[in-house]
């Protein structure tokens, strides 16, 4: 077992009507950015939620933030929030709305051009005081201090950590589940899927408690997707399970202790950045790839994987591994989601074009630093 | 599931050698008063290794607090570090240090008669800064904000919770359980195992997640605890294993959206406050005997433990809960521990008492607050 540090601040608001306790986190008075996406929260009554509970403050709002939240997008945030010396940013949406707010409070505290923080050139600054407000279990970025940056311009997405940017709270209400679109479900239940294996399926050897909690999460998500993805509005207690999945996916809690793997999340930025695939999609796509690939270094956790999630147990250990993968593949798919990179048109040029790129940046991937840019290649190849 | 808030701000430092961390956390020339207990951190080397960690600040130490620390004890300690001014209070022991730590340094804040507080009678005032060393799984107390203080003079042992009490930091070096005595180890096992099934043997339509997360915590104990009490030094994952489930088993996570029993912990603390039992031996007494007696409010729970923690499963719901409790029986013994009352030679007049005493406070216990004092001797009867 590993040494770890652990420190996770973010005050969470869990349950339906909780909204309104964003007044008690905000002092009457504050000049508050509340940053959103395309407009659904105007449809599904969060929007007037988020008003009522800033009604003694002084709003001042930015709307428009895309999925994969573009670099540009954000900077005219930046820009608006520094010009109107704004106290506090709320973030209302999913992950990249979260993921965009978290730059944006960094940003506001930078003189220089913040791409090099992004890219790690700089050490990136601590974030302006900041909250969420959650409307799609995914990323369970309203519980860490992670972001995920595009940049169109260029073709680029990148990831960033910031411990000086942990959300002062979040608010989890599932009812912002009931009117969300099948396939942003579909991507989410994959995410936190996904996000759970990375921290699990790795090194033999991590910490119990943390082994059962990630299968913890995996079952529930099998238990509940059905119910999720069924057409009609799902249950509240299956929105509610979803909503602490996503979050205790990606907290820092499943992570202690353990190594930590993340191969599967660089390839696929790679296909979101040049395809603008959904990045559920892209993780669907590459993980199979990924645990093919290097299942002799996996072998003892999809072993153990194959057991307590799958109940899959007899057979030689590559048939059981082979066994795993299916029964993921066939979960993955059970959500509507195409797991092969051909069924999206992308081919050979693509696969050379993520190897040329992490041969660029001298990227090893993977819990030992072993998924090397030809590994890369091997992982995207069983995938067309 | 239920509605919730949670924050929990404590800051771990886990593994080996950590505890030279303390260093980062308490700044230089601070006057640190450092509490512990008899003595035993003097010879397993944990003493020396945080005097060095202190090196640069002044120490005034406040050693031979007991196990269920005492008032008139810490109210020594009070005084003492009233006196002296410290800045920092550093705890370096198991639950009944850091407990005794949570009471001091919110006495030092405080100028009236801090029993009030204790009791109720008072709002818990802000703590001075604290943080903790820990030497003994079991309670959980260095990821949490309550605490457990009793009062020798009166036989009276109770619980209270401070907000605004939380360690700032917490060292968990699992080698500090080598030298435990297997009676330590026996007891931080049921008081892990016992905070854990008061969050999950409740009632049906808790989070999954946390239902999960609470098995698994269950789980891991189950397959750990041999090792940990066989004779000799238990291996370094072991003890790892158990320090984080003793953590995880109460800082708030396990309690996320679920009803809560507790029961067992406040009638077991009537058997220490009038007998002086270890705390971990009356929960092993009292559990079996609320199950027995609220297995139909706990009955879809009952069957989910015995199905997912024992394997048990066939049989009428009557037979299956009795194999269950016999199963966590056979496993509290299998540590050493006895069961029943009239094995520590309790008998009768402790029943009566301790229904006298929950009569006079009028509690109702229990997380429907239906385990009246009448259900309390009933309780108690089927563990003579």
């Amino acid at each position: 077992m590993n040494k770890f540090e652990f420190q996770n601040p973010v005050k969470l608001y869990f349950g339906e009507g909780e909204i309104a306790k964003v007044a008690k986190e905000i002092a009457p008075g504050s000049k508050v950015l509340v940053t959103y996406g395309g407009g659904s929260i105007k449809r599904n009554g969060i929007y007037d939620q988020v008003m009522a509970a800033l009604k003694d403050c002084i709003v001042i709002e930015f709307g428009g933030i895309e999925a994969n939240p573009d670099y540009d997008t954000l900077m005219r945030a930046v820009a608006l929030g520094k010009a109107e010396k704004v106290d506090f940013t709320l973030a209302v949406g999913g992950g990249s709305i979260i993921d965009g707010t978290k730059f944006i409070t960094a940003a506001m505290n930078y003189d220089g051009d913040p791409w090099d923080f992004i890219v790690g050139k700089a050490p990136v600054p601590a974030a302006k005081p900041f909250g969420t407000v959650l409307t799609l279990p995914a990323t369970g970025s309203e519980m860490n201090c992670g972001a995920v940056i595009s940049r169109r311009a260029t073709k680029e997405k990148y990831a960033f950590h910031n411990a000086k940017g942990f959300p002062q709270f979040s608010v989890l209400d599932p009812t912002a589940v009931f009117s969300l679109p099948k396939r942003q479900i579909a991507n989410g239940i994959i995410d936190t899927f996904i996000h759970t294996t990375e921290q699990y399926l790795t090194t033999a050897g991590s910490p119990r408690v943390m082994d059962r909690f990630a299968e913890g999460v995996l079952l529930t998500l099998v238990e509940i997707a059905p119910h999720l993805i069924a057409e009609g509005t799902p249950s509240y207690d299956d929105c509610a399970n979803f909503m602490m999945a996503a979050t205790m996916g990606l907290n820092g809690f499943l992570a202690m202790g353990v190594d930590e793997d993340w191969a599967t999340h660089m390839i696929g930025h790679e296909l979101t950045a040049l395809h603008g695939l959904d990045h559920g999609v892209t993780l669907a796509i590459v993980w199979e790839g990924t645990m093919n690939v290097m299942r002799r270094e996996k072998e003892a956790k999809l072993l153990q994987y194959a057991e307590r999630v799958w109940g899959i147990t007899g057979g030689t250990s590559d048939e059981i591994i082979d066994k795993a993968i299916a029964a993921t593949d066939n979960f993955f798919r059970s959500l509507g989601v195409k797991t092969l990179l051909g069924e999206y048109g992308i081919g050979e040029e693509t696969i050379v074009a993520v190897r040329n790129r992490f041969e660029e940046r001298k990227w090893n991937l993977g819990e030992n630093g072993i998924v090397t840019p030809e590994k890369v290649e091997q992982i995207l190849r069983c995938r067309l």
